[in-house]
């Protein structure tokens, strides 16, 4: 189903850490529709992941960068444009950590340079990919630019702890600089906010199991896989859709619309009637992470 | 705590069929805080229903109003005026009936003359209210407007069905008719969206008792109740928020700003594993109402 | 750039009038992707649009139906089906009109017949034909369903009347239906929020062409033209968006993430240092259509 | 007007730093209404401000402190409720500062350490507040914070810059932190969206007159002042407001629900049709602050 949508198209892809990774997913499916591209992570994750593996595959430069440092920041669109033969017409942000959820910190009991750190690394990293590619113009008119964003960012999730206001920080610079950059150089700027993916990223978060379910039978069509992603961002990359900006785009089979289906009201009513224990769903409530 | 915040203000309370109605507990506080107002209903509800009873306690004047009817509203705000003394303050509309629930019509099978009734009843009776005061000029300056509504408007509720659409509707005439309203004479608008209530409207949605239980759980600070939204009721209708129009106002203890809650995701995780049927759930979506 | 997004896709597209229509375009590109499709429109404008010239130019079924009425949609299905071939993959409904707006009726003095009809016309037809298709089983899974909307059914805007009500209603209809037949058939139902676009519906509004000014202003990427929409609907038509359901999807150029630009402002300032008659601004209010 | 509405109450109220002050309002409504406060501000604005004047004539405890640090703020509580007699009902935050708006930065040429210093006191203090008050268990159940925002946080509004993504994050703070201290102590916790208004914190922003001139033409009631704000706070901080919680409330005169009003259409007007210079507006545009 290669339809050429990309085709001629140089783009950077941030996050493609290993085949679960989303980034991973859309590189594939970008090289498929004529990309051509650099994956880029930081240095750590490059020696950990599969990104090497990823790059040799479809013979794409690699290029180390930590994202929330400018230096590496404007080495790498420096690299890309040279390597890809001129300036770029798509960038995928798909960056996100939690020093307090890694560490167990409670969100009633966040470490303050931690939270720094989280919205460092998941958010402000956005803005300063942006600066960057506008300070040196290497973002071709019409190019988009599209973050990886969770519906936590308007809804409070148990268990996502501040990575819930990073999101909503990444909308933000999203919307902001969306104004800037599409008055200035018709640069487009977007967010998906996708459902719960089991990935590398995803799988910290306590009782997810669970979450997965819910939102599995909370969607009409179901949870929108990395697969499913990765098209979802080839259109939006696409010349399709040019007149898409400071959106939060919402790629999770309905479960943003969903007030209470069926299928999950069913599972829970279950739960209501089940004879096993009851009595210590509130004690727990304290534990929240 | 009685403060006197409506005293000497004057109004028009419409749905107070019996004890468990929230209008019917708003007339009761409106009361106790100062308020003279009219209590009305169709002609039908006067006689099923125990409004009389209300209106006789408070001694306050009970007139009959089918609030789809232009004359009958015409009517109703003449005699208001002229038995209360003066234009009218505040406005509460609690009124809603879908015959296609009433009947058990499926929201794809849906009977378009019972949804007329349904838009009719529900919507566009706010809508008539609106032009009537209007164009009798009947309420007064920085007058103070507020319907019922709830997060269906929003999101999609299993079994909710064309009431759904009713309240988006109930909502959008809210806004339109608030910037006409506000401009010409500050009148202000606005519509609670309330926390699912036992009343003898609430009661018919099926799988309520599970939905209650599941939004308990969401709401960090559990369900609003009736006695809860009459107190904010007041507070709209008071001086005190003047400035607050065409808002769609949550009063609904929290839930709809979660996502999850670690309560209710207990309580969803012990259907996951209860041994019961895990059979038909899918099956009977089609049987959905 | 003909990607043949829609090779194999059989689709029914509402609306197209005349080369201004915004259906019309998407008939023009629907068709160059690859798409077979049925034009249909009201009896009334078959004679008086240019819909017969379309469909000739195309070499497609022209299939009058009046999209309130239920049998003509049940018609329109079957007699698609029989001449396309097979079930069923895209419908655009592009279907608006008020009698209040064009009979010039204030939206505080509404005729109540004339509002009835803009509902069923704008907005209750999307249920029709959707709750037809779903009886008929006419849609095949993974099918996507499209209506146009625009921002005033979350906004209020001068002039737009009781579209807005229309509008918000669509948009709910969308969310109410796309739960159920996505959960029963895997069919995805969006609506696209548009810029103002001048067209034969969009030119009837009152100062259209201020707002026209304004919007282009403050849309960081300029109004978003009908080609522009075509392109997008048929990313939405396409087996690239297959997880994005219940959505209202801004295509706009930003206009609305934007609460004021440079570019608008410096408009406005301008109107409030210009000698002209500052006079009559207020005293018209109450001639507001 | 005195209700008594806060009779027995006691507070914090962060940010009176003068008469212009919304937060100086609302100290002395919320002391005509009977309540009991602390006022704090940071030592430097202790020095700079007339908030001992407000404490001194009102007879209430002023406590320097600076809201990003723990200390302060955990010395802050442990005086209040000493001086107060008791735990706190009500916390008001007021606070907001840029540094890269007051070094004129442009929001595409940010210093990442001023834009640190941004989100710190605009919003991390938010949490920092709540953080410590429930590790202290310094307030009471049913207690009321609330902080103010404007609507930058949802839409984009040239010379905004980077606080409308530290109101996003405060705005999300409140979410977060709303869930779990409603959980388990009832607390609830709100943000104010009010209408540009002219403080010292206000003034800053460019063009600041044209857009408070458009915000009064496109509100319905026209622009809500510091003392109506005070007056809608003075509700939130009630009994009668118990089950609103995470809410980002908008009091506004109906601003953010307006698309177009006619009479900032009539403006704007003006503008297009104004003999004055056209040529320079989008030449500015990279001048954007």
């Amino acid at each position: 189903m290669a339809y050429q949508l990309l085709k001629e198209k140089r783009g950077i892809i941030f996050g493609a850490l290993n085949a679960d990774s989303i980034a991973w997913k859309v590189a594939e499916l970008a090289y498929e529709e004529g990309a051509t591209f650099t994956l880029t992570n930081t240095p750590v994750a490059l020696r950990m992941g599969d990104t090497p593996r990823l790059a040799e595959k479809l013979n794409l430069p690699l290029i180390g960068a930590d994202a929330t440092n400018v230096d590496d920041l404007r080495n790498l669109f420096t690299q890309s444009m040279e390597r890809l033969g001129g300036k770029i017409d798509f960038v995928l942000h798909s960056i996100g950590m939690s020093p307090n959820v890694r560490k167990g910190r409670h969100y009633s009991d966040l470490d303050y340079q931690m939270l720094e750190k989280t919205l460092d690394i998941s958010a402000i990293s956005f803005h300063k990919v942006l600066q960057v590619a506008r300070q040196m113009d290497a973002i071709n008119e019409w190019g988009s630019v599209v973050a990886l964003s969770y519906v936590a960012a308007q809804r409070t999730f148990y268990g996502y702890n501040d990575m819930a206001d990073a999101k909503a920080l990444l909308e933000s610079v999203a919307r902001s600089f969306g104004y800037i950059y599409g008055m200035e150089r018709k640069v487009r700027i977007n967010t998906i906010s996708q459902s719960p993916t089991i990935t590398t990223a995803g799988s910290g978060v306590k009782g997810f199991g669970q979450l997965l379910d819910f939102a599995e039978r909370m969607s009409p069509l179901g949870n929108a896989t990395g697969e499913e992603c990765a098209a979802y961002c080839v259109t939006l990359f696409s010349d399709l859709t040019r007149k898409v900006t400071m959106q939060n785009l919402y790629h999770d089979g309905g479960f943003s619309s969903m007030g209470m289906s069926l299928s999950a009201l069913e599972q829970y009513g279950r739960g209501m009637e089940c004879p096993g224990d009851k009595t210590d769903s509130q004690g727990d409530e304290h534990h929240y992470d």
